[in-house]
């Protein structure tokens, strides 16, 4: 079966009906009118314009509760989201039913974001046409697209992305749109990991929390009351460039003592090769010797080895990014910090270290009932998160 | 003509016609209903209750527009507010009409916020039980209450404030509403203040901002579409206590290296000491041998002299106020920075160096249309902001 474009909602109540759907499965009409408290008949024409724009069916005789039989109103089984998520070195598309459940495997490339939009968006596009052919889409319902850096929503272009050169204001979102076929929106690769957290992993039903990712770059996503809190510009979170230390190491920004240029991917890299050249990890020696080079995932091997210096660096790094996040609990009180992204696969020693500093240093009230918790979505909190942004916009009335 | 309490808006219609009619003045029954979207059926029978609840109340003819002459619809020329702001040294109260215009002057007494709750609301409610009676108001409609310290907005108390001993879990909210017999609402004073400006203030128009407070202590008041943010625990905005050097000053919260141990009141009168003490400043030696002590108004005063060291004082404290603020706007994306409290009256040359840090330290899309301003409302934004808060609450439906 050829699954082909849906219509988008045209109301508040049809958006509310596609949300409910989406985040808590099927309902009959009168459940779904009593909900969201409109008249049964309200209810019964909405639900079948929804029908007729392709975006909800009807979905088996609900429960008997005597009188008519009635029928279960459900997501329309032809919905199809994209998620496209570009990282630093990788590209990662998933399709989901309209739920936003992973349809078959995640696709997974390495590239290198510095290439270029032309380059990378080709490979995507590629990737993403593959994937549709296998699931025998013509057009997606929408599609959504994270980048590494920061980006303008509304307009739908990255905007001085500094470790994204040749980016800087390329029209992502429309290109997308327009080679697919569908609605599109472009977010940056943090804010889309907070969504996927919220709509599918650990912040699930918590409506105010910081994700952090810790990565080649660190960012932070910010939820307030379920809504995603993008700023006045649309930069809200960029946490890799807060201060760490006035004097510090130079960062790629250009400003010094950053907190990237202390623990992002390539801070982490150059740490592993000092701690060679001083001697001081066997661990990381051994792995420079193999490989030729070091990253910061060699950082992790020699951790996972019980490298007693690959061990500090990581509690180092995990001390700065707690009094980065103790400030923002001082000032933000959320309800759950959740850390993602790759390093944040160190685990435990890294998390041990975080909480510390944050329970330490912030106001009790405010880390009275803050958990600090790893992601659990791993690669998919991207590619989710994408399709979670696209599909409110699909849901939305427009 | 004795005030009398008024209802509480019952329908959503309702609050949005009196936030109208607080913002923007009066309108005839027509154009609220064009404003709001309603039948112009609605809007009349909504209008007459808001009268018969004594909250709206006509005010004179429309202009003509020919056909039948309209009336003008208004805030009841009777709702009166009351706003009572207790600082760490003195209180404050004033009256407001509907519109939260301050009626007469506002009442200020010095006074020890350390006296404990039973001897400083004592004093509050005298002032407040003077001013109702200059006004001859025998119930307001409303009064607002802001403490210098961290308070659980939903239960009315404060919780564990750092420089009010006594006060921790005192029933404030409560205390006050049964004193002066109307519905009461209790919240820290950087959140009134901000609430003042986003009124009467620089921030008008502005759906979001940040607002500074500098004084005895330091705190952030946050607003995002034209809402107050509290957080999760209500203690949002503690960045007094956020840090600024590993291995600083003690502070009084128990930690060391805050923000407020560099630049709150007592930091500032242990500097100017430290000057003295130091031979580096005559201005304030001389501040020091008339008045026996010194205070954070003193080195105000000592910089109006042209007093190098305390100009250093200022410069240096600025510096750190605006790596925190560089912090804030990377991670929050602002619209606009309004500085305030008595130590911003210091005025350019800390406004000087706190923009110098801002611009240099954050992201180009954050600042790009970032004003760094300060407030122009002086003592009036706490008791204006304590009024406003409560008047979000009789005008909302219930």
């Amino acid at each position: 079966m050829a699954h082909t474009l849906a219509g988008r909602a045209e109301t508040p109540t049809q958006a509310k009906v596609l949300k409910l759907l989406r985040d808590e499965g099927p309902f009959s009409r009168v459940q779904l009118a009593d909900r969201l408290g409109v008249s049964r008949t309200t209810m019964a024409s909405e639900v079948n314009r929804l029908t007729e724009l392709g975006l909800a069916e009807g979905a088996g005789p609900a429960a008997s509760r005597g009188g008519r039989r009635s029928t279960l109103v459900d997501l329309s089984s032809d919905l199809r989201f994209v998620g496209i998520d570009i990282g630093a070195t990788s590209i990662s598309v998933a399709v989901t039913d309209g739920r936003l459940a992973v349809l078959g495997d995640r696709q997974h490339v390495d590239m290198d974001v510095r290439l270029g939009p032309e380059h990378v968006l080709g490979a995507a596009l590629e990737l993403t046409r593959k994937l549709l052919a296998e699931h025998r889409i013509d057009r997606p319902s929408g599609v959504g697209v994270g980048v590494p850096g920061p980006v303008d929503f509304h307009s739908g272009v990255p905007v001085s992305p500094p470790i994204m050169p040749g980016w800087d204001g390329y029209p992502v979102r429309d290109a997308v749109a327009r080679e697919l076929g569908c609605p599109a929106l472009l977010d940056n690769d943090v804010n889309l990991m907070a969504l996927g957290e919220e709509h599918s992993g650990v912040a699930k039903s918590v409506p105010s929390f910081l994700f952090v990712k810790i990565g080649t770059g660190i960012g932070c996503g910010i939820v307030i009351g379920g809504e995603l809190y993008r700023g006045v510009d649309g930069c809200a979170g960029d946490i890799g460039h807060i201060r760490v230390e006035e004097f510090g190491p130079t960062c790629a920004c250009g400003n010094s003592g950053c907190l990237e240029a202390y623990f992002g991917g390539s801070a982490l890299a150059r740490d592993a090769m000092a701690a060679v050249r001083g001697g001081r990890s066997p661990a990381l020696a051994a792995l420079l010797e193999e490989k030729g080079e070091l990253s910061a995932e060699d950082v992790a091997l020699a951790v996972a080895q019980g490298d007693a210096h690959a061990v500090q660096i990581i509690r180092d790094g995990g001390h700065r990014v707690g009094w980065v996040l103790a400030s923002l609990v001082s000032f933000f009180n959320p309800g759950l910090i959740v850390i993602g992204g790759r390093v944040a696969r160190l685990g435990h020693p890294l998390l041990a270290e975080i909480r510390g500093v944050v329970y330490r240093r912030s106001l009790p009230l405010a880390t009275g009932n803050l958990p600090v918790v790893l992601s659990e979505m791993g690669d998919d909190a991207g590619v989710v998160g994408a399709a979670a942004m696209i599909s409110e916009a699909v849901y939305a009335a427009a």
